[in-house]
């Protein structure tokens, strides 16, 4: 079904991961790449955090944690407990094997290695054959406009539980930055572009957001997969989100949020009705289950969508 | 005994921080105060590690390995794990609460504190009430002259187990690096200085090696105690590094070593034959028990090392 066909897929975190996962799972690493979201990334205590990245990459090496999604499954937090102890910054919940992942990266940076080598490196090491691809080598963080004032993703992602209005969502030092060669050739270079179910304004704007990237994937066969289930989303603030900025939670409103660039679109069974509103357009529509707790859901949603990104391209 | 008696002790690691314990237990923290070796300072990581004060700030809140003598007591390993599942450098191994420290320690100093207010804060919050004082507040590391070359410190003492022949010592940046005003005030301050069982190259040389100590030591009553017992360390490599470097492992030896400095010596029982050598040095010798296994062994260490003290002192 999928023979040959060359697939790029833009993720976020856990919804992004778990496609990815179905993803890798049917196709070999010369067929797949995968581009994250770094628009997340931080720096906490002198290390270099890049959530959506080790979300993907712990999953496609099989170490994700299953109950949060996020860090490595079975993972202790005594450094978190040495920090409490101290009076140190214990808002963001490191593991101590995940801490690993944080020193070597933050230590491979200072030394002058880009990211997108950083991470081979890292994801080679943990057995993942696929490519991950960060968006940017350079630091491109996320910034959410909100009734406080401006606040960097994690702090109101995290310290502040997504709780402030948003009104807007801007990238610092967008400006002049483009995506590495690696993602702008991985994009020229697909011939089916996948936008994974992750958040609209915080995974896939970030990387949408990068000089090139939305003329690009304008020229291509895109096909997004809704991370909005019966106007709920499976995990985090996208729902909120849509709602404080577009007026509406829906898939409706996330195919209407990036119609300039799909040609396809992927809604859950739940949402079928929603259908025509989204053929109106000019998207072309898949119902599918699309909840994907575990692999076998993950590999049958991919299946889907290789399946329609196929035939839409003709 | 000691009543009223102003104390400051010169401290390294293990051997330093068991009679700093014991002197901690006598005296009220308005009569003591530590100063500890930073020599053996490195960084690993990105991170700024201080594993002599460490261990005494450990030692002193009550927290240290009992075990190894370094570390926290029922510290796990799981990141230095995850290091070694990703390939990175583990040979320096760090607990995960210890990492805590140092995680919190680099921000801190990264934030332009310096490292006499950071080791303030850190022993503050882990209930050390007695004043912890790093030698200085700029690195001035120790430097190990061997037959294979010049080697940082930890190089040649964890990575090369102190195997290679010891030529000299010497110390990166001394030139004109001093003490810190909070340890130069501590030394004017005190009626009585220990130079604690440690060693005497790399734990206790590095502090008389900055700018205006030893002069101020050799207008002091100081006391030293012997880290050599029957011409052997207690722990780590003294012994063979005296062997070395003064052609005699011996309490002798190390009399001889601070013989400049000296007023009295405190010697193991088992030595006491070389108590008419040593005071030939002009030094003053007490003989007595100086294994510290546990708290008792160095609450009577401290016990006599004061009354030696206070009794010289006159």
């Amino acid at each position: 079904m999928a023979d040959g066909l060359r697939v790029t897929a833009l993720a976020g975190g856990v919804g992004g991961a778990k496609l990815a996962e179905g993803l890798a799972y049917l196709l070999p690493p010369a067929q797949l790449r995968i581009i994250v979201n770094t628009g997340d990334d931080f720096e906490h205590l002198g290390l270099t955090l890049c959530p959506d990245l080790d979300t993907v990459m712990y999953t496609l090496a099989g170490i994700a944690s299953s109950e949060t999604g996020w860090g490595i499954e079975g993972d202790s937090f005594h450094c978190l407990a040495g920090l409490e102890r101290l009076d140190g910054p214990a808002w963001f919940r490191v593991g101590d094997r995940d801490l690993a992942t944080h020193l070597l990266r933050t230590e491979w940076l200072r030394q002058g290695a880009r990211l997108t080598e950083v991470t081979r490196r890292l994801s080679t090491t943990l057995g993942v054959s696929h490519s991950l691809l960060p968006m940017s080598d350079r630091p491109c963080r996320t910034i959410v406009v909100t009734p406080d004032g401006e606040l960097p993703f994690q702090t109101y992602f995290v310290k502040r539980k997504a709780r402030p209005q948003l009104m807007g969502v801007r990238w610092d030092a967008t400006m002049g930055i483009g995506a590495t060669p690696e993602v702008m050739a991985a994009l020229a270079w697909a011939d089916v572009i996948i936008l994974c179910p992750s958040n609209p304004f915080v995974s896939i704007d970030p990387i949408l957001a990068l000089h090139g990237v939305r003329d690009t994937l304008k020229e291509s066969h895109v096909i997004g997969v809704s991370p909005i289930i019966g106007g709920e989303a499976v995990k985090g603030p996208a729902a909120k989100m849509l709602q404080e900025l577009e007026g509406e939670a829906s898939a409706a409103a996330v195919a209407t949020h990036f119609q300039d660039v799909l040609t396809g679109f992927v809604i859950d069974c739940v949402d079928s009705g929603l259908a025509p509103r989204i053929r109106d357009l000019g998207i072309d529509v898949e119902v599918s289950e699309t909840l994907m707790p575990g692999l076998d859901e993950r590999v049958a949603l991919a299946g889907r969508v290789l399946a329609f990104g196929s035939a839409l391209r003709g």
